[in-house]
């Protein structure tokens, strides 16, 4: 007898964890012995706790064959720290009443770790659930996976934006603004500030100096770095990832300042950089911020980081009825050129709530630019283009309109 | 007897500046008899008063078909207020010593201002000169012509990006983020704020705010709308253009504020703006700045904008050799759908130290989002993708390397 399957996405979006989905909804038709309904938990695990529950059977096939074109997340998301106690027998009240026989949770390590809460309250209390978490973040810093899908393409967005960056401030940099600061996502690992680095071709091209969380910040270091770029180039692009630290491991965004209403200022490395900058070097500088920019540009995905995601989708579904369960299926790299790959099962227990960081051999001496190695890796995840349809100049994005099923259980607050 | 050209890049640079100095070159190639030399001067006119010259004949074909796919200003640009007296005096000398009867200078409204004060010279002194603007800024804030090359692909990479980045904020909104604020570029005038608004094909879809210069800033007023938006959808995504005002006319971005080093804090509506619904609203807020993003981005070019842009270029020099001096090739809609239009000349005492602004008619009653008749503008200015050619997953710009001719004047110092 088939049983049925529940599917929520978690954390932060991705330009390609639709794409996931997609990949997770098709290879679940190509086995109904197995699988027997799917649903989708609105808001990621909020939803399934609420029981706001989308039967993907009513969904009509071109609003789903837009999921692998579509970025942010379509069945909605949360940053919920599952509870143990009353949040988890609420969750396996609801795989009860829904006959929930696979759990598949699409997120990032705090995804895994409640997946892994959920595999493991499962076998305590004897419970036949199938948990596979499905890996997704922009941040690559998941354990047991040379690379997370959504990174390799919010990496190619923006080494293309610094390539780009690079050439506007060139243009000007003899008479006018010399330096240009990037600020981008990574609060406890530099991947993506990393990645960048896939921009310059030749010493010269930006980015000139790259900052990382797991390189301690040094003004003095910093400044010296400009100086020289712009001494031997004309100029110099930075790129900064927003959690970049101090030598005593504070936080640059969180050192205070107030902004005109008195309020405390949100974070904000790049203006902090460039006022750095300019009062101590003299420089004109610009500075910009990607933030949402970068985690959403599905126009610009990677081919690879696309097809890898909606592998990891359909390897969470083989992977599942073949009776693995606890696992994440993740990605094997197998050559850097030409770039090969395949997806293994590995166990949820090895990935839950471990960060990976930026190795220092994927650096340069200084901690401010790529290595021949960090190159070799970063190069084949930004491969290959597969641009979404366009309608009137933009993006045709669908406006998703789920409804939900009517509830079995009696209602639920999530505190 | 062929006269030579000499032609200059000015101002900030758009992702389709390098394509209107394409179209020049390739126009100017099929008129031998009129032009000889064609001459690029380095860094603007700052190049042509120090006599940097690059002989186009020098530079291989490869290399100037890339002109129309890669952004930045390839032959270095400026923001330089020619003076009278000695520098034009000095320009002068210059186009004597090598025989310049053309002169093309590429810009927004300083530029326009320059290339005037050349061609008023020229006339008073009676000198043979034509003197040619070439239109060319993001901020379309130049008149007489119905749009700026440049601007359409800013207003499409913006009006993309304020769709995903809704996508992505929606996908959260319900337990997370629900504001997310987008800087964008326009410190006297709002046209690229104003033309996100293509983004939302329904009232709901982002953006839900739009900010401009030419609509003076009340916090209450705004609050209130992002209050509404958060009710009715569920989260609010807010454009603002750098130069919004407050009801005194001043300059948001400049009413103050210290950063921890106690320096003056560099602009930043976006951060400021966020704080300001955190602190009011109690909402958790994300804000980007595109800053140079929006006015580099070719991978995401509007096929329409490079059409245009390439038009201008060629329409220089046939406006230049059929004997018109003074002028400015200008675009002229003829129809909004299906969008028809040409190039036409206007004179550059018409263009020059104008400043265009948005009209009152292309906003809504309260200001904050486009009308029918601003979405009739502004929509076939974005439409068409023509990406750049890609390698190793990035686009494939050249690197510029051009040498400049032997000189035949004495040095001279800009001052």
């Amino acid at each position: 007898m088939p049983r049925n399957a529940l599917y929520a996405q978690s954390g932060g979006v991705t330009p390609v964890i639709n794409a996931s989905a997609w990949g997770l909804i098709s290879a679940a038709r190509r086995h109904p012995q197995q699988i027997g309904k799917l649903y989708v938990a609105k808001d990621g695990i909020l939803g399934a706790l609420r029981e706001e529950l989308i039967d993907l059977a009513s969904v009509p096939d071109s609003q789903l064959v837009a999921l692998r074109h579509t970025p942010g997340g379509a069945f909605g998301s949360c940053r919920h720290k599952l509870k143990h106690g009353s949040e988890l027998k609420r969750l396996f009240e609801l795989f009860a009443a829904w006959d929930i026989g696979y759990f598949f949770y699409n997120g990032g390590g705090d995804s895994a770790d409640t997946c892994l809460k959920v595999a493991e309250f499962a076998q305590y209390q004897g419970i036949d659930l199938v948990a596979v978490h499905i890996p997704k973040t922009i941040d690559n810093d998941l354990p047991q996976t040379d690379c997370a899908p959504g990174f390799g393409s919010a990496a190619k967005y923006l080494a293309t934006t610094v390539r780009e960056c690079g050439l506007d401030l060139a243009s000007m940099s003899s008479s006018s603004t010399k330096v240009f600061v990037l600020e981008v996502m990574g609060r406890h690992t530099g991947w993506l500030a990393a990645a960048t680095g896939l921009a310059a071709r030749v010493p010269g091209e930006a980015p000139h100096v790259i900052l990382l969380p797991e390189v301690p910040f040094e003004p003095g270091g910093f400044l010296r770095a400009v100086r020289e770029a712009i001494a031997q180039y004309g100029s110099c692009v930075v790129v900064a990832a927003e959690g970049i630290r101090d030598t005593s491991g504070v936080l640059l965004a969180q050192t205070g300042g107030t902004d005109p209403f008195g309020h405390m200022q949100l974070g904000g490395v790049a203006p902090l950089l460039a006022n750095l900058v300019k009062s101590e070097l003299g420089h004109k500088c610009h500075w910009a911020v990607a933030d949402y920019m970068q985690r959403s540009a599905r126009h610009l995905v990677s081919g690879n980081d696309l097809e890898q995601a909606i592998a990891v989708g359909e390897a969470a579904v083989d992977f599942a009825i073949a009776g693995q369960r606890s696992i994440m299926p993740a990605i094997v790299r197998e050559a850097d050129q030409p770039y090969r790959w395949h997806v293994d099962a590995v166990p949820l227990k090895r990935v839950a709530n471990k960060e990976r960081a930026v190795p220092a051999t994927y650096l340069s001496d200084d901690g401010m630019h790529l290595s021949t190695t960090g190159r070799a890796y970063f190069a084949p995840l930004i491969l290959g283009e597969m641009p979404p349809p366009f309608e009137h100049g933009l993006p045709d994005y669908p406006r998703w309109h789920f409804s939900t099923v009517e509830k079995r259980l009696a209602g639920y607050e999530v505190l």
